[in-house]
C-alpha cells in the first residue's frame, strides 16, 4: 500500500478547515466529495464526514467502514446504513445547527433537497471558500506528492523523440504516452472538478487540430475521437515542421500536476517558431509574479502584455481568459490566474502556468510548468 | 471525424423524451449533463439544452457554438453568453412554464439554487424518469456502437495469456491491457454518472486483493494504487493457481460496454475451480430471464439460488445486491438487474450480467457479458 495521509497532516488540515467554518459563520460542515474527503480523512468512502466548527469530526461511512478505519487516523469513524439516520447523527456530534455548510458545487440537487427535508429548520451555506483556503496552501507532505508526479511527466517528455520516430498522429503519441506514464506509476484517475470535468491524462495534439476549441475551459481543444468527448486528439497528422503540443497531467497519491511541452520533427514552421519563443519569454516573465501577494491577475495581464508587444495579442490563450490555474487534488483549484480576479496568491499555493498561442489553421504552441508559490523570492519550478 | 449521430436518431429520441414529459406532466425540460446533451444532440457543448414538451428543442451554447452547428442536426442552436439570458430564452422557446424538468440527480446544486432564483415561481421536476425511459431503449444503431466497442474487448481478452508471461502483478497486468484498449480505439474516457463516479477501463484484480471491498457499488474492490483512489489493483502478485480477474470496459463513440473473464496462469486452487465453474452456470442458467416483461429482479434471485444451491450463497456478488447493470453512454444506467426491484425489461435494453463469487482472503472469481433484450426468445451477447 502507498503510504496513507500522516496523522499530523490530517489533524492541521481538519484545523485549518475549522478555522474557516468559524471565520464564515458556518457552525458545521457535511462534505460527500471524493478529493475533499481523501483531503480531511485520507480515505475516501461511500459516507458523510461531518465536520463541527469546534471539536471531533464524525466520519459516518455507509461502505466500507473497516476500510475508513484501516486507512484514516480520524478517531471518530462510525457506520451509517441509511440516510435516515443522517440528521441525529450529525446533532449527536455537533449539537443544535443553525447554519450547516455544503460542497454545493458538486452536490447533486437531488442530494441537496433530501438533506433540506432531513434537517428540518437549518440554514445551508457553501462550505468550499472555507475549505478551499485550505487545500490551496499545500504542505510539504502535499508538494513532495506533485514533486513524485512530476517524475512521471519527465519519463513522458523523454520518450517523445523516440516515439515521433513511430507515430503518425497525435493520437497514437497520446496512447503510447499515457502508457509510459502508467508505467511510470501513475494513478489512472485524474479528478477534475464539476459537472462534464472529463479530464485524461492531458492531450496531445497535432497541427491545425491543436487550435480548434473545445467546451471545456483549456486554451486548446481538438476536435477527440468523436462528438461524444469532443476534446482531445482525434487523428492529426504529425508533419514536419508543425507543431506537436504534449500537454500532460501526473497523478500519484492522489496529487497531479501538469506541464506542456512542443515538439516538432523538423524545424517548426513560422509564425510557430517565432510563437513559441514568446511563449517560454512569456514564463520567463511571469514566473517572478508568482510570489505570495502578488494578484492572480498579475500573471495573465502581463502574459497578454508580452504576447502583444510580439504581435501575438490575437493568439493569446485562445479563446479562454486565463494564464494558469491552481493543481492539487483535482485539476482546476484556486488560485485561477485569470482576467479580473484580484485576489493575492498566498505561499503554499501551486499553480500550473500555460502561456499558449494558438492560430487556426495552422496550430498551436505552448509551454507549462507547475510552480510552488513561496513566502518571498521566486517560485520553485516542480516540473523542471 | 467519426460518423456523428444520424439526425433520424436525433429525431427518434426527442420524440421519444418529449412524449416522456407529457406522461410525467413536465412543460419542458432543462439538460446540461455531458452523457444526456450527447444522447439528445449528438454533440457535447458548454450548453443548455431546451426541450419543451412539444415543438422543436432549442441548443444554447456558450462554447462553442461553431463546433455545436457543425456537429448536431438540432435546427436552432443559438448562443447563450450569460445565465442572465437564460430565463427569457427559454420561455421564447417554450412559452409560459409552470414545471420544468432538470438532471436533479447530476446537477450541482449551486447551480439549482442559481435556476431557482432564475425562473421565480416555476417549479421544478425530475426529468430523468423520462429520459431514461428513452435512453435505456437502444435503438439499431447504438447497438452497433456497442458492438464495435466489444471488438476492444475481444482483443484485450486474447492479449491476456501473452501477457501474463510477463506481467508479475494485477497492476502490471492492467497497464497492459489498458494500451491494448486504446490501441484497439478505446476513446479513453468513460462515464460513470454522479458523484464520486471514478470510472477507468474496469479493473484487474490478483489473488486475495479482489476480494477486498471498495466504495464504489461493484462486486470487487480492491486497494488500488492509494487510499486517494481506493479501488482497482494495487499491486497483487498473480500466483499459480490464484485468479486473475479482467473486468474491462470497451468505448466507442460515447458507448460502453462491459466484460469480465477470469484468468490462471496454472489449474485454479479451490473453492475458486468449482466457484467459476457456478458463476458460468449462473450465466447460463439467468440468460433466458433477459426477456422483454421479466423483472429485473428475477436474474438476481435466479443467480442467488443457483450459488446457493452449490453452497456459495455467502460469498455471491460479495457485498452488492445486484447481479447486472444497464451500459450505454454510462457505466451504471437502468435497468438494474438487483434484489427486490419489480419492474420489467423492456427490448433494446443493454445489460452487463455479472455473476462473481467472493472469498475473503483467498480471491473472486466471476464472468461478465453484456446482452441485448430483444422482444421475446433469448438475448444476444454483444460480448461473445
Amino acid at each position: 500500500m502507498a503510504p496513507g495521509v500522516p496523522s499530523e497532516e490530517i489533524a492541521r488540515r481538519i484545523d485549518a478547515f475549522q478555522a474557516g467554518l468559524v471565520a464564515d459563520g458556518i457552525d458545521a460542515a457535511l462534505i460527500v466529495e471524493a478529493s475533499d474527503l481523501y483531503y480531511l480523512t485520507g480515505t475516501v468512502q461511500d459516507a458523510h464526514l461531518v465536520v463541527p466548527a469546534a471539536g471531533e469530526p464524525v466520519y459516518l461511512v455507509r461502505r466500507v467502514l473497516e476500510r475508513a478505519r484501516a486507512e484514516s487516523p480520524l478517531a471518530r469513524i462510525e457506520p451509517l446504513a441509511s440516510l435516515r439516520d443522517l440528521a441525529p447523527a450529525v446533532r449527536a456530534a455537533c449539537g443544535e445547527i443553525d447554519r450547516l455548510g455544503l460542497e454545493l458545487d458538486v452536490l447533486p440537487a437531488a442530494r441537496y433537497l433530501r438533506y433540506v427535508r432531513t434537517f428540518d429548520g437549518v440554514e445551508f451555506a457553501d462550505c468550499m471558500p472555507a475549505l478551499w483556503r485550505a487545500r490551496s496552501r499545500k504542505s510539504a507532505w502535499e508538494v513532495d506528492r506533485i514533486r513524485g508526479a512530476s517524475l512521471q511527466l519527465r519519463a513522458a517528455f523523454a520518450a517523445v523523440p523516440a516515439l515521433l520516430a513511430s507515430c503518425a498522429t497525435d493520437r497514437d503519441l497520446q496512447v503510447e504516452l499515457e502508457h509510459v506514464l502508467r508505467s511510470a506509476g501513475h494513478q489512472g484517475a485524474c479528478r477534475f472538478r464539476g459537472l462534464n470535468g472529463d479530464v485524461f491524462y492531458g492531450a496531445v495534439l497535432a497541427g491545425p487540430d491543436a487550435a480548434v476549441p473545445a467546451s471545456s475551459d483549456t486554451p486548446l481543444g481538438g476536435y477527440g475521437p468523436s462528438p461524444a468527448v469532443g476534446r482531445g486528439p482525434r487523428a492529426g497528422r504529425i508533419e514536419p515542421g508543425g507543431a506537436v503540443t504534449v500537454d500532460l497531467v501526473g497523478a500519484l497519491d492522489g496529487y497531479l500536476v501538469d506541464a506542456t511541452r512542443t515538439f516538432a520533427t523538423a524545424p517548426l514552421i513560422e509564425p510557430l517558431a517565432a510563437a513559441l519563443r514568446v511563449c517560454e519569454e512569456i514564463l520567463e516573465t511571469v514566473e517572478p509574479l508568482l510570489v505570495a501577494g502578488v494578484s492572480w491577475r498579475a500573471s495573465y495581464d502581463r502574459g497578454l502584455e508580452v504576447a502583444r508587444a510580439a504581435g501575438f495579442g490575437d493568439s493569446f490563450m485562445g479563446s479562454v481568459s486565463f494564464i494558469g490555474h491552481g493543481v492539487g487534488l483535482e485539476m482546476n483549484e484556486p488560485p485561477f490566474l485569470a482576467a479580473g480576479l484580484d485576489r493575492s496568491l498566498e505561499a503554499g499555493n501551486v499553480v500550473a502556468v500555460e502561456p499558449k498561442l494558438v492560430f487556426p489553421g495552422v496550430g498551436a504552441v505552448g509551454v507549462e510548468n507547475t510552480y510552488l508559490v513561496r513566502p518571498d523570492g521566486p517560485p520553485e519550478n516542480l516540473t523542471a
